[in-house]
């Protein structure tokens, strides 16, 4: 399969343009966004949707969410991150494969069905993940675009994939939420330096790969500029697989905590790695396709 | 003398109440501050006073900071201090010694005037610096209480002085502004663990010492909020010399710089250190007063 998205494979980055449509589906009026969300996705990367979960909702997740994050002897241990150089859990992955809760948000049809609709087809989880970041002491996460590692790591060949965060905590200005450079997903950011095998091993805690050059940050940053969006619990921030973020450091004592759950088209399964001699773990990256089956109307409410 | 802020000299940290005034002169219509200006520093413990300087006069600071950040071979390199684990420069204090332009800048009556008004006294400049915190890879600074150290380290008997922090790049809600809790003014939080010797010369880069209790800091969050306040070159943000305060770290592109002036009332001027064998040296906390003249109506452009 021809490369379309070559990366860390030169000794000099560059800014390529995306050749990939951004909004896969055609809005129509049954669409499950309305017609300027759906125009702000395509333009701006990404959309902030308020109280797409309800109160009672949210607690049954954090409930999940605490219990997990107590007990993890339950899990697969491959799939339980910590932070660098600590105990704390940073993330769990393939939550959605270990927590019938979890399984039940990712098929829910306010996700799956926006994500069905923004890329134009059925849709299966890439990757899903509980994301927990302790006050005090949350570390950074240096920018990056998701798409670049899958590509060159996991084999994801096109831009038709997109992640959705559903709020567990409140994301302030202060305890480091997630920042988007608006409008950088229509650029791809080649990185330089060949992978390193098992990079996985440690690029979940800190990459040192796939990581872009300061030069062609700034001239992102100030092109688009960074916005953080914050809001309350059951707040879902949506973005496209090549937008550049990252996150802050988080010294204020209130933790974040999100549910993350990447969707890809079923018809951008993984193929081999782009740049790397054995592709990552399917807990990082199901290589397995499982459409999820749309189930419009009933309401994780009522399967709870 | 007495000590009326014991700390770190307990196996229990606790939170004491002030045992000072915050406002210390008696606000008049010819304050240099209006009445609410006043009430609020004395409620809040903080002020931004927006376009004190000119872009003339920033532009004139600005240069004068990149020429000693770009070449600090003739400075003190004791003032010096880089980031962690870097060559980057961070911070060069006792920067109204070292430069002229600094120099007028602590005795301008925009600020000592102000600073004069507030601790109703003649004032000094008990430490000054100039903070660069680069963008990419700016390190966090974790909360505290500067008063506790000045108090414990440098002798500092009173609560009766307050820093003014002047931007010379713009805070934006990103790139790792200050944080302050509103209102923590008023408590003194006592912390844990003797005071190593010549602690100073790590605790600039990393604070292990006169650091607060997170279960004190959670309550403190909760009671009084965080702000950051955002601004443009020029701005100006006062705080009392007791607020609890901190920074996040800043992966976005934009540099935080700001030059960085404490002022401390004369009748305030320290003894021997409450809590450390041996005071810190003059450079980081004068020994010796002397009392800015106040040259009201002389603008530090003319000067220039």
């Amino acid at each position: 399969m021809q490369d379309l998205y070559p990366s860390r494979n030169s000794a000099q980055a560059e800014v390529l343009p995306r050749r990939d449509p951004v909004l896969h589906g055609a809005w129509t009026a049954s669409a499950p966004l309305n017609r300027e969300e759906a125009l702000q996705f395509d333009e701006q990367g990404y959309l902030v949707l308020k109280n797409v979960f309800g109160a009672d909702e949210v607690q049954c997740l954090q409930a999940e969410t605490s219990r997990l994050l107590a007990d993890t002897s339950g899990l697969n241990p491959q799939t339980v991150v910590t932070e660098p150089g600590g105990d704390e859990v940073r993330s769990i992955f393939r939550i959605h494969e270990q927590s019938t809760h979890l399984a039940r948000l990712a098929a829910d049809e306010r996700l799956a069905g926006v994500a069905r609709f923004l890329l134009g087809d059925d849709v299966y989880v890439h990757q899903s993940r509980l994301n927990y970041k302790p006050g005090f002491r949350g570390k950074e996460f240096y920018w990056h675009s998701d798409f670049e590692t899958w590509h060159v790591e996991d084999g994801m060949p096109r831009m038709r994939a997109l992640s959705m965060s559903v709020l567990l905590a409140p994301n302030t200005p202060n305890n480091g939420p997630l920042m988007l450079m608006p409008g950088s997903h229509r650029k791809f950011v080649t990185c330089v330096g060949e992978t390193p095998d098992d990079h996985y091993l440690t690029s979940l805690k800190k990459q040192e790969y796939g990581v872009p050059e300061e030069k062609i940050l700034a001239s992102l940053a100030e092109e688009h500029g960074i916005v953080a969006p914050i809001g309350e619990p059951g707040t879902v921030v949506i973005f496209d697989c090549n937008m550049m973020h990252g996150s802050n450091g988080n010294i204020t004592p209130l933790p974040r905590s999100n549910a993350f759950i990447v969707y890809n088209a079923v018809s951008n399964r993984l193929v081999e790695p782009f740049g790397a001699v054995r592709p990552r773990p399917s807990f990082i990256a199901a290589r397995e396709v499982r459409p999820l089956i749309s189930a419009r109307g009933r309401s994780m409410e009522a399967a709870i």
